[in-house]
């Protein structure tokens, strides 16, 4: 393992909350995110007081259209009592990553030492109908021509197995059924997944048609749920825990909303741009990162991102699942391996397994890592010693990336 | 005059442009804040090349619901040809306030040096449902129970009038309506006004009634526009123009989002928080301001605000509207004095009848301090030599508040 040298730390995550990922009947999404949020500030080991927070930075995307209500920072300043400065960021399902995003310019601005940081979505209220409605994070053209968001997604995998696995295709497409597989298999010991069960390549294939040739189980559920974090200044981290995880790297990149209208579609230049910035901002490579949090909405953006994050080849991704996947069967995480690099990608099981109310997503993938940097995370803990995790959020089909890198040791 | 010492830019403006407000029918929104910041780019005296932006904020409202639209970053990356990093806040009509003031933190964490701030909204094309939706800013249990926004702003104009005009209805229901006619004056020079006619009294209290005491002519308008500001780091101001806008002083402050909630629903609360952190911030006092735009989304509204900033005692905002009014009848702008402080507040038409497309409000304000404070406001430039300026921005009915303060001279 490299040694990590002279890492300049952005701002440190001192506490998390989170609720369960699933179908939440009982609770309204204020309510969620409030509970989140008191988990998150009674998680702070040395003791946080509510006064502490100085401003409170939201992600959410849908909650005008599926939940009727708007203003979050008016509705916030209720369930915390609090009158402090607060946003809400929209970005689709990057919302709670630009969240994040802004979060640390707050921090490094010096205006504020003590934020919350919160995602949620409430979706399941709005049963089929979400369907349209996550539509929004489309180009309207798409829709009108008759695209989901499953069918875009489709598009890109059509593509992908076209260009990069000719003369192979039933191994690609297996490989893509084996990212649900793993996802459900690191989902076991996560008490919070909307899904704790293992799928087998078969289930995955037998499960129904969406958007040929995606099936329902190459696609990340509609959840409910929320997840705060606490983010201080790397200078005041100590004084609210023994073990901050630093956040080092905060990067974010944008491209045209419509899918037909990139350079390509079997990869996001957002991630890419995101990544590479990210990377050249800690002096890192792929190699130093022990587990990420990919942005798997379906299998094929996993792939997607191995490719785009420069961990391996384009067109090589697929490859590489399939073998690490045949390699590590059994094991109670399966990395991916590159040479003598090894990833975990999505320890706690992903959008795919752990649930993904949109909002949320951004946030829940930095818990996840926070809790796994600590050695805090319960039944999908890695065995390996981790220092490095590096979190990947994407909105719509790649309109926004915001990637993030945490470590717990800065040397 | 008081000479302003010591003070501290934040971060400064050194362009800004601008859609016309009104039933704009031909555009949708995207393009609307494309056109307004492509104007803000290209009014930079100095030059300012695309590649110059490192980052974009951008503030609307009711887009998901009006216009069938999500993820703007997405949608500005297409329309600006930039993939940079990229937010949209959502703060109901503070949602251009909220927008500046996240790019002040963005520009003070020292990770940008010049970013574009926009706002926009696209409302008409929703007609009378556009009703319905703007109750997104306040509790749902408020449009349960039968109000709509100009209702809410109803109860506070009721109960103003009960508690501080007890025996002068009359006189203060004409302040009310004074007001209006202000501010439709100070917009007869406008270029892009929604509204250049002149009101009488008459005219308001002939209008027709939309929620006793409110009538039409007492809200704003449904609008459509958009609004950018190009915003640079202080070191750089000098580079992009000789004559740029400092912000001083930028503060935020959130309060329940529902009405029946708060502690005084002749007060905002959230105004009076921003106002006072920002004159702390930039060691002033009311009686330093030269000229301010405030929230007239109701035309009870800038009474408040002459109370919430502590420009007057609190009930006593009727009263001075009134006589400054019955002063300066038929002069170019109808100045507010209190003892020996005067401000001219909305030079420019304000809400009323500049406009109020939501998301674009906060960003319109700052866009006319700019021009007044540089001597560019054409027809609406105040003819006294100014030099500080205050935007006072809120969402809702005071679940958010934004106050920033600009000057152009720092000493």
């Amino acid at each position: 393992m490299k040694s990590i040298k002279k890492l300049k730390p952005l701002a440190a995550v001192v506490g998390a909350g989170r609720t369960k990922f699933g179908e939440l009947w009982y609770d309204n999404p204020e309510e969620l995110l409030a509970e989140a949020g008191i988990k998150a500030m009674g998680s702070v080991e040395h003791g946080l007081r509510r006064k502490d927070i100085q401003a409170c930075y939201f992600g959410s995307f849908l909650y005008q259209v599926t939940n009727k209500l708007g203003l979050v920072p008016g509705y916030m300043a209720r369930e915390l009592g609090m009158n402090i400065p607060m946003s809400n960021t929209e970005a689709a399902c990057g919302s709670g990553g630009s969240a994040l995003y802004n979060a640390c310019l707050g921090i490094r601005s010096g205006e504020y030492d003590v934020v919350l940081v919160g995602g949620f979505e409430k979706m399941t209220d709005r049963s089929g109908k979400i369907i349209d409605d996550l539509m929004l994070a489309g180009d309207p053209h798409e829709f009108d021509t008759g695209y989901t968001f499953a069918g875009l997604y489709a598009s890109m995998m059509v593509r992908y197995i076209h260009d990069y696995a000719h003369g192979s295709d039933s191994r690609c497409r297996e490989a893509l059924a084996l990212i649900a597989c793993k996802n459900h298999h690191h989902a076991m010991g996560n008490e919070y997944a909307q899904f704790r069960r293992e799928l087998t390549m078969d289930d995955v294939f037998k499960s129904p048609l969406v958007a040929d040739p995606i099936r329902v189980l190459h696609c990340s559920p509609i959840s409910d749920g929320a997840v705060a974090l606490v983010v201080v200044s790397p200078e005041m981290a100590k004084k609210y825990t023994d073990t901050p995880i630093y956040i080092v790297g905060s990067q974010q990149a944008t491209d045209d909303v419509s899918l037909c209208s990139r350079e390509s579609i079997t990869g996001i230049k957002a991630t890419r741009l995101a990544t590479e910035n990210v990377l050249k901002e800690t002096s890192m490579t792929m190699g130093d990162i022990h587990v990420a949090e990919a942005h798997d909405c379906f299998t094929i953006e996993e792939i997607l991102f191995l490719e785009d994050s420069g961990f391996c080849k384009r067109g090589e991704g697929w490859k590489i699942v399939y073998d690490s996947y045949e390699s590590f069967k059994g094991s109670k995480h399966i990395p991916y391996v590159n040479g003598d690099r090894e990833l975990i990608v999505n320890a706690g099981g992903g959008l795919k397994a752990d649930g993904h109310p949109v909002g949320a997503t951004g946030v829940r993938q930095v818990y996840e890592c926070f809790k796994q940097l600590r050695g805090e995370a319960g039944g999908s803990q890695v065995d390996n010693e981790l220092n490095v995790a590096l979190c990947h959020n994407i909105g719509g089909t790649g309109g926004i990336a915001t990637v993030h890198i945490l470590v717990r040791e800065l040397q």
